[in-house]
């Protein structure tokens, strides 16, 4: 079947669309995503937001993003030359869903601490039991 | 401020949040997600489902996410033993905006594929003007 017309399948690792997988489900392509929702921004406001981030990482991930349209390189013929980055549309219709992530972490970030807190307490105490069903027929 | 107190930030490289962020950030954890969003299933059918994953990644994908009371281990007394994962209430929570991202892709993925044969057209024909704007004041 030509591939114009066979579905995505992101399960599948020749199907294209894992490439575009790969590049959302990154921390920093969502760190990104997220940073870009409410402005466009230089190079180094992006750098100094996504603390932690190497130059080369950065320049990648940017650069792998304008490949896929999803964002876009905005040169302005100024001395010194000023570069910013902003979302596509179809940028912005996906860092919609990965700021609806962002904040699902935010919310739930308590309830995931006291979790690995609870886990940690059983593992030390002995296997944990909670798990185990009757067997099922 | 207690820890308890602080609200997260994904963009603090020490906030307990960024592992959260790791966690889910990943290609494999957006697959494994998916694929516990339908029905609970065992190990070897997950192995199978996320075609290329690793028996090594995909048992400590798995672990993390139990970790953090996304996933659930369930053990059935039987000969052989068996033993399954299901989504907890928080899991299926963060699952539901996981799939969202997925069917994203999915139902973009013939615009990307468009977006990136026009770039690589541009770059071969020369540098890319349609991104240089004037002068801002």
């Amino acid at each position: 079947m030509p591939n114009k017309l066979r579905k995505a399948n992101l399960f599948d690792p020749n199907c294209s669309s894992r490439e575009v997988l790969e590049l959302v489900g990154s921390k920093w392509s969502m760190l990104l995503l997220c940073a870009l929702y409410d402005s466009k921004t230089r190079t180094g406001q992006l750098k100094r937001k996504l603390q932690g981030i190497s130059q080369k990482m950065l320049t990648q991930t940017l650069r792998e993003m304008q490949k896929n349209g999803i964002v876009k390189r905005i040169s302005y013929p100024e001395v010194p030359p000023r570069v910013e980055y902003e979302l596509t549309d179809l940028g912005y219709s996906l860092a919609e869903l990965v700021v609806q992530m962002e904040r699902w972490i935010v919310r739930h970030h308590s309830i995931i601490l006291k979790k690995r807190k609870e886990r940690a307490r059983l593992l030390k105490n002995g296997p944990i039991l909670s798990g185990t069903h009757a067997p099922v027929p």
